[in-house]
Parts: C-alpha cells; structure tokens; sequence
C-alpha cells in the first residue's frame, strides 16, 4: 500500500485507528473455544465487527507463534481473510524482526511474499543491512522501533549518547533519537514508519523534530495508559501522521457472547474521538 | 539444560562447536527438492552426520518462517528431532525475537513450551521487561544480542554513550558494552548468554572485563571472515564459555550428493581445531 493509498483512506473514514489482533486463549469468549480455529474464530468476528472504524490490523505474531504450527496457520488466515475481504486495511505484521542481511532477507519474504502484510515493526539494534532487506520490497514497509512503550525503553532507548546532534532539552541525544536519526536515510517517508510509545507522549515533540513528516505507529492508548490527546496535540502532521494502536481495549471489551459488538462499540468510540482532528 | 550438563559435553567431545541449520531450498542439493519436506530431510542428514561434533545446533528461525506454514512445520520438526536422538545437543532457536511483556511470555512459550528449545536469541533494545518473561523458565537460556557479526554492528552498538562506566582504552563505553553491564544482572550466568561476532574478536577482550564468566555465543566464524584462533585468544574461559557457531562452512560444504560427508568433514575439521585448547 501507498502513503497516499493510507492516507485517503484515514480521510475517508476520519479515523487513523489501528486494530490490534492479538488473541489469548485465556482471555478470549469462552464459547469460541469449542471452534476449530478457535483464534481464527475470535479474529474474524472482531475484523467484520470493527473494520468500519479503522484503517488498519496489527497482528502480534507472538500469540500465534506461541501455539505452534497451528497458530502460525491462524496468523497466515488471518491476514489471507482481511486481504480478501477489506483490501483497503493496511496490514502490520507485529513480528519485531531483525538479523543480518541474508536472514532479514528471509523474514521479509515470509511476511511480504508468503503473508502479504503491508508492514512489518523491526527491532533497530542490529542496524541498517538489519533492516534493508525489507526496503526493497515495492509497496512494503518497514514500522522500526523507536521509543516504545514499555518500562523497559527506559534501560536503552532513552540514555544519552555522546556527540549527538543536540535534540533533547538538555543538549544530550538519546539512543532512540540517534536511531531515528541515522535510520531515516534508510529509507523514506513512504516506505519507513517508526513506533513510538502512547505512554512517553511528550517525546512526541522531539521526535517530529527529527521526522517531521514520517507516520508513526503509536500503541499504549487504553490499556497501558496512554492518551490520545496528548498523541495528537504532539504528533499529529498536515497528513495525520499517526496510526494509533488499540489492541486489548477493543478486542477484550467483552469475553461473553457480545465480544464482537462490544468491540465495535469500543473501535467506533475511538474512531469518534478520532474524527474531531479532520 | 544446565550450565553444567552443556559444559561436560564440551568437555566429553573437546568440542564447543554449534552447528547452524539455515537450510535455504536454492542451496540445498537438487536432489532432496523432490523431497516431501526437503528443508527437514536436509536438517536430519547434516544432523545425523554431525552430531558427534557439535554440542549445539542453531535453527534459524527466518530461513523456516520463509515457507510459510509448511516452514514452520519443518522447524518444530527439526527440533523435536534432535530433542528425540541426540537430547544432549543444547538448542538454541535463533529468533531474535523481543517485546513488551505479555507478549514475550507468548514468545517464550513458542519456544520454550511447544518447540522445547533450550535456549533463544533475543534483542535487548526494548529492555528488561522485554527479556525477563524468558528467565522465569527453569533451565532455559536467553542468549542476548550484545556485539553482532554484521556491518551494521556499527550503526549503534558500538556508538559511545555519556557517563558510561569506563570499560574501553579511552575511557567511553558503547551501547553493547552498556546492554552487558545493564543486562548481566537480570539473569545469571546459568540462564543468560551473549552473542559477539567473531569479525570483532578483539573486543573481546572489553567483554570479559564486564561479563568475566557468561557463555557466549559466537557466530561469523567461516562465511563472515571471523577467525577461530582470536576468538579464543580473547574469549575462553577455565569452562571454555563459548559456543563457536559455523553454518554456511559445514551445511553448504557441497550441494551434491555428498553433502552430509562433507558437512561431517567440515565439522570435524573444526572440532579438531578446537579440541587443543582442552
């Protein structure tokens, strides 16, 4: 998909909403369980529930890949069914991928050749030949991490480097700032996105002054407490700019039979709040 | 496995050679593509022709992942095969893998539950949380991304960071050198490893400043150009505390008939090689 393929679509629906499927057996409908697929099952309800109010899916390989074969088989169908059925969603790939250039080159090829998603987040650390073998796919993008909304972008991602090109208030360059800073002439604004957490808002603002025109995957909003507010009042661009994350908030709103509407509750309300930014 | 269990194997075959299985259907030998499962029929011959070697085998999980479900299959398959013949081979899955911690309790569970992998590769740039939901499995390892053996090591890893611990000659410290000092105390050495390319043997010798005693995992001997004889120069310690891994040099060793004798061969060379520093 194009930049300006997603952008028409956020205009369109006024939403820049990002579904995020990532089903646990322990937390899904109980109901569902009996089914074949059980995790199939739960997606595909979720997907015809909520696809009106979002632009975009973002499967969490982790939750397939943690029931083996099968699961890895959940995930492919996943993604085969909102390709077939609502070829307008971009679709991300979760997977937080990264090795040296002939393995990222196997990575790019089961998630763009044999998956078709659209997107995949990659892991930074091994730097650029970590990376390029995703940027040569016409179309594809790469979403690289950059300062995420863990705890734990506190050990690495955050701590100053020397010599930096002064970006934050006090003069220093964190490490994700140098990240977003060299990876940016990896690739380009319509094949690179970057995620930045929903709970370190506020570095929003230094962010854009390094990628001001980049669309950045926001999670964090709901669950782990994140504001959407604050994510627009800094991150927002003249294109919107931003897919923002939801995953548990919506697909876990209900585990009884009302999953799905209670999902579609959820995704529309999110999408309302969205739409004052058109 | 335990630290101890993998440290008589090295010992018994004066060997600490990890044989990596990135079986790619273009190099493989035309002869298995008629195959029903060509990647796991390859796997099982190198396997079988290697194991008295090696203490180690590496599944790379990318070269799998890029067959889709099939390649899935063939991964789960090689482990349990090795699990089910040689149960003294310490296996680590090469995943790279790393997120926010549900979702990399899901990721242990893929590879430690349902694949029975000893070990995994994981990235450390979204932080503790991200690794821990590895360490809470009794005798199974993460093997943490610290120096790695491509090119783009040099985008950050080796970037130096403000007020650092003075760990290298001229008084700075680099991001691989922070990940080590930060990371060591999240684990112990019974559950936690570090991967150092072999093309930076001589940094080696700054690592066993910070980490005097871990394991480590070694890869870019062979392919990449890392050299044996500097790795262990910099790198043994009174328990050996390496894993040298070779895979391109022994699984691609010739792509004809005679690929497990050669691929035996090579295997040999390389733990004649080592079997003087016992």
């Amino acid at each position: 998909m194009t930049k300006q393929e997603l952008i028409s679509q956020i205009r369109l629906k006024k939403s820049f909403l990002c579904v995020g499927l990532d089903p646990d057996l322990e937390k899904i409908p109980k109901h569902l369980l009996k089914e074949v697929d059980s995790i199939f099952s739960f997606n595909k309800a979720i997907i015809d529930a909520t696809h009106k109010f979002c632009v975009s899916y973002k499967p969490n390989s982790a939750f397939y890949e943690a029931h083996g074969v099968k699961g890895f088989h959940s995930l492919v169908k996943t993604i085969d069914y909102i390709k077939s059925n609502y070829p307008a969603h971009f679709i991300i790939a979760d997977a937080k991928r990264g090795d040296i250039g002939n393995t990222s080159a196997m990575y790019a090829r089961a998630f763009f050749q044999e998956m078709k998603a659209d997107a995949i987040t990659v892991a930074p650390y091994m730097g650029s030949d970590s990376v390029k073998p995703f940027l040569t796919y016409k179309d594809k993008w790469v979403v690289l991490l950059a300062l995420t909304s863990n705890e734990g972008a506190f050990d690495f991602q955050t701590s100053p480097f020397e010599g930096g090109r002064p970006a934050t208030a006090d003069g220093g360059m964190s490490l994700f700032e140098k990240v977003l800073s060299v990876s940016k002439t990896w690739g380009t604004e319509e094949n690179m996105m970057y995620v930045i957490g929903a709970t370190k808002a506020a570095s929003l603002k230094d962010v854009r002054k390094i990628i001001p025109n980049h669309f950045l995957l926001i999670p964090g909003v709901g669950a782990q407490g994140g504001s959407l507010e604050e994510v627009c009042k800094y991150g927002l661009t003249k294109d919107i700019g931003l897919l923002i994350n939801s995953s548990r908030q919506i697909i876990y709103a209900s585990n009884k039979e009302d999953f799905a509407e209670r999902a579609c509750d959820e995704a529309a309300k999110l999408q309302k709040e969205m739409s004052i930014y058109f």
